[in-house]
């Protein structure tokens, strides 16, 4: 494998001579700043079609035991690095997909081989705790350096849990406890609440709702389901709630030259939240949180305004809901700051805070007053996994240590920069370039084409994913550098003069 | 700490002399069998009370970040070994409840410890995919080695997750839409079932339901929390779902005692279980699915015979529900089967059987017919996590190497015998002894007792769980053998004669 993978600096030289010999290319004439990066391949390197033949036959053997409908190929992990992901047929493809946007800082991270090599963390591979009930000695120390280190403002505390979907579903958990405990005035519950609870009653099982967003997605289980609309393949047949459901404004892009247009947007679609708490209130199901992603992401990357964001807040307190910003996708750092919602530049921007992917632990932070008042209401056997908090204070050193969301930063203003470009190239196909950081997107003219795009892209080494109804998202890893974004479009270019 | 393990052989001595010299003992005289085991601890080693005073200060340092009523103590899981726990006061205690019954062989195992070691393994550890659209090559190959190894009579195929929960919440969204595609008769939704489940509502999102039981626990998310009913800290003021609930048999032990009575109960509750369905149905509140624990286990250990769960089963065939067996905590082998339903003693025992715990990741297995029709039906990001199936193909090998199933039933006999013992010799303070395996539990006269009970074995070297109202449950790993069954008989007959 070592003569497959070369230093940056040979990368480098590679990559400009790559870009300056690239058809067609005026997007970016500087060269990439210097990175610090051990190793990465020096571009796609392509051998069969994807999926291969390897591929092909391992989807059947997988076939016989799961559905293997969304198998787009299997991978070769081992040989994969930095941002290059190899499959099974040798083909080694640009990663902007990165297992749904969880993969934080590219394949095999020297940092990370380092850190599970050594013996002294064998112990917590092998022996995994209930931490609500027996946590290891170093736990406290762990969470403090690894998610309190990078707390959202207003927070100390943070519970870990399994997934994203479990998160949700727990912070759901603990907005609805909080709001009863503040109906009640204390939080004794009554012999009724007690009793009734138990067969599924209200008052014990109360009729209250979380209020979400048309487009959003929070997660598959069935408390999150019912806040999620992004497709209908994800709800359809399983029983839901009565919760409201809000128009997410539909803004029109770049956002500095609608301002106007998108302010006046922005404000029905509040004007509509504060409506639906008050008609759910009257209906005898009043609205205990909001849920909201700072962009909307499986729903199409749908971006709001900070005014938007911060009058939401004030909604939420103003009618006495708890306010749950869903960082499952957006955190980690790849908008440039480790939570999105540090763009708006709130002092107090949530009562809870959720996380997952990047963080490879789910889990949420939230505000002292959200914490259950009493134990064994939030909680489940593992409630998370010692061995995932260990390898994230791991990535948030090395986030650190390489200057990573600067990197994001200039990646993501390169990125969007050619992905405008390429918009005012190709006027009848791409429209609507996004983005914060390098958590960027581009509306394709229908769903056909885009998803040409896609698997012509993938055909070319660059794996991307869909979102929304005919969108392509980038999710690139917090290492993907400005040399990559110029791998990227010159590649992109090439599949978009195909489908002129 | 070289010097504090000893090999099996001197363990087998000291045992037995400790065993002789306990006062009162009269339980068991014959000598323990030889085992496997490689190193183990020779009993319990007390040095403070618990929680020592390290624990104390750990537990107040993680209250600044976490709701920590329901910690225990904290672990020192480095010098932890197979069926001894150790905490960070130097604390060595015989684990009986195992990390609420999800330890399978015991801590640091040196199989598990070499697997890890292994740099082979390293790509595995640090870098988790997207299993649902990107597995790596050996995901076929893993899973029939490891999961499909074990799979229940009747099942080839398996999904996994990442804990319990959602492998019960996905297990009922897989009934659901089965369900509905059988009412539909083919599996094409209408345009109005996709337009209105996007807004929550029927028929999109359908008013179906699972039938429960009492005593159930199914998990905490709100799917799974509307099945559970084992104690209302779990599910009070959570929004839930108006679904059937019927009552679990309440057995008089031992079984084979009362056959008649017994009989009688069970019957009881299978016709209420008919009644339920055909009363949801006429609700318009269709069961799609019938959900149970082969033994309840949260809800108090509760049992029920083969033939109830055989007309359990022919009930949901005839009313054209999906039988589920939860397996959470009773798959993995401490019955002394891999499935407790195998006592059952069926070829075709259930549609669905979910697991998580002892099998190191959640999951569940099912019929081909309960295979969702379409791709990201039953889908989420990491869908589960290839580094817990590599520990968990090692484990089986461990199970079968050192054939622990057979330990099992050996060690389960001893346990129920010296309960039974026990019983007889304490008739006010303990009743109801039951079990199947390892998996028993005794009950105590009142919740009082049965707490100073649990706290005054656990300081003199013995850690125990509860369950249901005033129950002691057994959970130890499948590596706890006979001998470790008559250190735990002396110090639990030594605490019970100071109740007295």
């Amino acid at each position: 494998m070592a003569s497959s993978l070369i230093s940056r600096h040979f990368a480098l030289s590679l990559q400009k001579n790559l870009w300056l010999s690239a058809p067609g290319c005026r997007h970016v004439s500087k060269a990439a700043p210097q990175a610090q990066v051990e190793f990465d391949f020096n571009g796609p390197s392509m051998k069969t079609e994807v999926p291969g033949p390897r591929s092909q036959e391992l989807t059947k053997q997988l076939g016989e035991i799961q559905n293997v409908g969304a198998i787009n190929f299997f991978c070769n992990y081992e040989e994969s690095r930095g941002n290059y992901l190899v499959d099974v047929d040798g083909n080694r493809m640009l990663d902007i997909y990165t297992q749904i946007s969880s993969i934080p800082i590219g394949y095999n991270h020297p940092a990370l081989l380092k850190l599970m090599s050594n013996p002294n963390n064998l112990s917590t591979l092998v022996n995994r705790p209930a931490l609500g009930i027996l946590p290891p000695e170093n736990f406290p120390d762990k969470l403090t350096e690894s998610l309190l280190s990078v707390s959202p403002s207003g927070m100390t505390r943070v519970q870990t849990m399994a997934c994203g979907s479990c998160s949700n579903e727990n912070a759901f958990k603990a907005m609805f406890i909080w709001y009863r405990n503040k109906e009640r005035g204390h939080n004794t519950p009554s012999e009724e609440d007690l009793s009734s609870c138990m067969v599924n009653q209200a008052p014990g099982c109360p009729e209250l709702s979380i209020l979400s967003f048309m487009g959003a997605f929070h997660g598959r289980t069935m408390g999150c389901l019912a806040t999620t609309h992004s497709k209908a393949i994800h709800k359809l047949d399983v029983p839901s709630f009565d919760w409201p459901i809000a128009p997410f404004p539909r803004l029109q892009y770049p956002l500095e030259e609608f301002s106007r247009e998108n302010a006046q947007e922005e404000a029905r679609c509040l004007e509509e939240v504060e409506d639906l708490i008050v008609k759910w209130r009257q209906k005898g199901k009043p609205v205990a949180g909001i849920v909201i992603e700072p962009i909307q992401a499986e729903g199409g990357d749908n971006h709001a305004s900070p005014d938007f964001f911060k009058s939401l807040r004030n909604i939420a307190r103003k009618h006495g809901c708890a306010f749950h910003v869903d960082e499952v996708q957006t955190g980690g750092g790849s908008t440039g700051k480790m939570w999105a919602h540090e763009h708006w530049g709130m002092d107090d921007p949530a009562d809870i805070v959720s996380f997952s992917k990047k963080l490879l632990t789910g889990g949420y932070y939230h505000r002292d007053e959200l914490q259950a008042d009493k134990p064994y209401r939030i909680f489940n056997t593992w409630m998370g996994d010692p061995s995932k908090n260990l390898i994230l204070a791991e990535v948030l050193n090395v986030i650190r240590r390489e200057n990573l969301l600067e990197e994001v930063t200039r990646s993501g203003k390169a990125l969007l920069n050619g992905l405008y470009d390429l918009q005012a190239q190709y006027p009848g196909m791409l429209s609507r370039a996004r983005g914060q950081g390098t958590f960027c997107a581009i509306d394709i003219c229908d769903d056909a084409t885009r998803n040409s795009i896609l698997l012509k892209a993938r055909d070319k080494g660059v794996l991307l994913g869909g979102c929304g109804d005919r969108s392509i998202r980038f999710r690139p890893a917090l290492v993907f550098k400005e040399y990559h974004v110029h791998i990227f479009l010159n590649i992109f270019n090439e599949v978009l003069a195909q489908h002129k």
